[in-house]
C-alpha cells in the first residue's frame, strides 16, 4: 500500500490520479491534498477519499474550507501549506501535478524527505532541473514522469544499460493548428488553440502543445530526468498520438511505448513503478483499428516556441526558468485575449534576451529569475496593448513583418 | 570473449551471423562451422575464421573437402558431425540456422551439454518445442531466438515481469502476394513468391513468407518460448515490416521493437544478449523518412496455411512436427514446379488430416512422425501429378471449387 500526498488534486492530471486510487484501494490510499481554491471539488474528493490534510493555497478559500471541513481534517494554506503536504511522515510518494513554476518548491522538500515523486509539473525540472536532480540521486528517492512521452521513455529504458542508449525520440501530436496555414495562425483564437486533437488536458498545456513549446518543455525535462545531451534528443510530429515516445539503442535497435493517449495510463504507471498494474478501465489498443502511423519533422518556422524554448534549454542556468515563465504569463494573456496566438514567442524570446542569465543559480536565483521574468512578460504585454490602442496601423505592420521573416 | 558453433553457416543467416562476428573480433570467435555441402563458400569461411572443427552434411563433400582443408581442421559429416559441433568442450554458443527439421536434434545435444542457443532455426520449437523448452529449463541455458518477431519480443520483455504480459502480437510483412488477388494465386510462379518486399532471406522461409506459413510456426514458437497460450498470441499484417513485434501488458501499454528489416540486428542481439553492442553498419532509422505505418487483420482465406499451420501447433502432440515436414516437401515441390501455388496448403492440410496423433511425443516419436509426414506429402504430390497429367479437366474443376470455397 502506497499513502499519497497529491498536489494539485482538483486538476486534469489530479482528478485522473485519483481515478486511478479509486480502482485501487488496496494498492493506495491518499494521506493529502492539495488544490489552488476549488473549493467544490475539494469538498467531494476530501469526503470519497478521506485525506488528514488538505491545502488550499488561496489563504481566504482555505479558510472557508476550515470553517466547513470536518474537524479530523487539517485545512492548510500557501506555500507553506503545499511543502507541508509534500514532508508527511507517512507519505511514500508526492504526485506534483501543479500547474507552474509554484511546483519547484514542493517538489525540493519532498525529496529532501526522502518521498518518490511522481511528477507531472513541467516546471520542476524545466526550471530546477539542476537542482533537483543531484537531490534525487542524493536521496536515493525516484522521481517518475507522468507525462506520457516520460513514462514511455521510462518503460522504454526497462532493463536496458543506460550507456547503450543513442537517441530518444519524443513524439509530438502537434496541437490543434497542426494541419493550419501558418498565415491563419495570426487569426487563432483560445478556443481553436484548445482543441487537442487527441488529448484531453488541462488548458495551459493544451495552449503549449498548439505552440509546440510543451515539446520544448519535455526536451528539457528528459534532458535532466534521463542524463542525456539535447543532440541525442529529438522530437518528432506524429499526428496519431499512438506512439508515445521511442528510444534508439547503440546496436540501431528502437523499442517504442504504445497505447491510446489516455493519460490515466502514465499516472498508474508512476503510481505502480516499477510493477504493472492490470486496470479494465484502460482501453487496450488494437493495432488493427488505429490509424496510419506518421511522422514528421518539426517545422521551427511554423512553431518558433520551439526552438525558442529549446535554446533557453540549451543556455541552462536560470535562461530555462525565465523562458518557462514568459511562457506562463504569455499563454495566460493570450487565454485572456490580451495577446494574440503568434505574439507567444515573440514575448518569451523578448524576455529571454532580456535576462542576464545566472549560469549556476542556486533555488533563490530560479524563483528570483521566474519573478523577474513574469514582471517583464506582463510589462511587454501591456506595452502591446499600449500599442495596439495607439497605432493599429503599425501593429499591423508588424504582422505584415513577422509573416514575412522580418520578425 | 564467447566461443560459436555455427550451424548452417553458408545460409542467409549463417553468412550473416559471419558479417556480425567479423565486426566484432573482440567479442566472439568461431569454434566450428557447419553447412550442407556448399564447399566453396565453405571454404571460404574456413580460410577466414579459422574453426578447429567443420562439419559437411552431405559425406562425399566431407570427404572431398577434408583432403582439400588444412590438416588441423577437423573435418565431419552427417547428422553425427552435427551434433558433435555442438558438444565442443569450449563452445559457449551454438547459433542454429539449419533449416527444417533437421535442426531439432542438434539444439537438444547443445542443450543437453550445458550450451547457450541462438536459434534461427523454426523447427527446433515447432516440432520439439515440448522437448526442448524443459530441457532449457533443467539445463539452466539461454535460448535466443534470431527470428526478428521473436528477437523484438525478447527485447519487449526486458526488464518486464512476465506475469504482466497480456498479448503477444506478431507483425507479418504479408509477403510476396499480400497486394494481389485471391484469384491470381493459383498462377504464382516460384520467382513472384520469391520477391520478397522486405527482407532478404533464404528460399524456403520466403516462400512460407507469401503463404503466411511463416507467421503460424512463429506463434508456435512463441507460444513454446515465452510459455503464452495461444490465445494471447496474435498475428497481424504489418506490411512496412518497421515494427518487428508488439507485447501487450496488463496495464494496456504496448512495448514495440522497431527498426529497418536487416536480419544482423536479431543475429547479433541473439550473439551480445543481453548486452547491445554498437554496430555502424547497422542503419538507424529514421522515423521521418519512414513510410507510413499501417496493420491489417490477416485474411484466412487469402492465407490458408496460416490457418492449417496454427490449428496444428494447437492439437499439439506429433501435430505441429507433421505439419511442418508436410510444409516443407510442399515447399520445396512449389520450388520444383512439381505443384501449384495453391497446392502448398492443400497437401499440408491433407497430411496433417491423415495423421494419427501421439499426443505426448518423444524425440523419437518427433522424428519418425516428420518422417511419415514427409512421405505421405511426397505420396500426395505424386499422386496429384499423375491427376495433371490424366485428367486435367478434373484438375480444372479443382481449381474453380478451391475459388468457390468448395475445397
Amino acid at each position: 500500500m502506497k499513502t499519497l500526498s497529491i498536489l494539485g488534486s482538483t486538476g486534469s492530471i489530479g482528478t485522473k490520479t485519483l481515478e486511478v486510487v479509486r480502482q485501487f484501494p488496496l494498492e493506495f490510499n491518499v494521506e493529502a491534498l492539495a488544490s489552488c481554491s476549488n473549493l467544490e471539488l475539494m469538498g467531494k474528493q476530501v469526503r470519497e477519499f478521506k485525506p488528514s490534510v488538505v491545502c488550499l493555497f488561496d489563504e481566504e478559500k482555505a479558510n472557508t474550507f476550515r470553517r466547513k471541513a470536518s474537524p479530523e481534517v487539517e485545512v492548510l494554506s500557501g506555500k507553506d501549506g503545499l511543502k507541508a503536504c509534500c514532508t508527511l511522515d507517512n507519505v511514500d510518494t508526492v504526485v506534483n501535478a501543479v500547474v507552474g513554476s509554484i511546483g519547484l518548491e514542493p517538489t525540493l522538500a519532498a525529496i529532501e524527505h526522502g518521498k518518490n515523486i511522481a511528477l507531472a509539473n513541467k516546471e520542476t525540472l524545466v526550471a530546477g532541473g539542476d537542482l533537483v536532480m543531484p537531490a534525487v540521486k542524493k536521496q536515493g528517492v525516484a522521481l517518475i514522469p507522468i507525462d506520457s512521452e516520460h513514462s514511455a521513455i521510462l518503460q522504454c529504458l526497462n532493463g536496458e544499460e543506460r550507456r547503450t542508449v543513442e537517441k530518444i525520440i519524443i513524439t509530438a501530436s502537434g496541437g490543434a493548428f497542426r494541419d493550419w496555414n501558418k498565415e491563419d495562425l495570426a487569426h487563432a483564437t483560445p478556443e481553436q488553440a484548445l482543441k487537442h486533437p487527441n488529448w484531453s488536458m488541462g488548458a495551459k498545456i493544451t495552449i503549449d502543445s498548439a505552440t509546440l513549446m510543451n515539446k520544448a518543455l519535455e526536451v528539457i525535462e528528459a534532458h535532466h530526468l534521463y542524463a542525456m545531451p539535447f543532440e541525442r534528443i529529438h522530437a518528432v510530429i506524429h499526428p496519431q498520438s499512438i506512439i508515445h515516445s521511442l528510444v534508439e539503442f547503440a546496436d540501431s535497435s528502437i523499442i517504442a511505448q504504445m497505447g491510446l493517449p489516455d493519460m490515466r495510463l502514465p499516472i498508474q504507471y508512476a503510481l505502480s513503478y516499477p510493477k504493472r498494474l492490470s486496470n479494465p478501465a484502460l482501453k487496450p489498443l488494437n493495432m488493427t483499428e488505429c490509424q496510419d502511423l506518421t511522422f514528421w519533422e518539426i517545422d521551427e518556422d511554423f512553431y518558433p516556441c520551439f526552438k525558442i524554448g529549446l535554446e533557453a534549454g540549451k543556455i541552462r542556468g536560470t535562461a530555462p526558468a525565465v523562458m518557462n515563465a514568459a511562457n506562463e504569463v504569455a499563454v495566460l494573456a493570450f487565454l485572456e485575449r490580451k495577446i494574440e496566438f503568434l505574439q507567444i514567442p515573440e514575448i518569451v524570446d523578448s524576455v529571454v534576451k532580456a535576462h542576464s542569465v545566472e549560469p549556476k543559480p542556486s533555488l533563490q536565483d530560479v524563483l528570483k529569475a521566474d519573478t523577474w521574468a513574469r514582471e517583464k512578460a506582463q510589462e511587454l504585454i501591456a506595452g502591446l496593448r499600449e500599442t495596439e490602442k495607439s497605432d493599429f496601423k503599425r501593429l499591423g505592420l508588424r504582422y505584415l513583418w513577422r509573416f514575412e521573416g522580418f520578425l
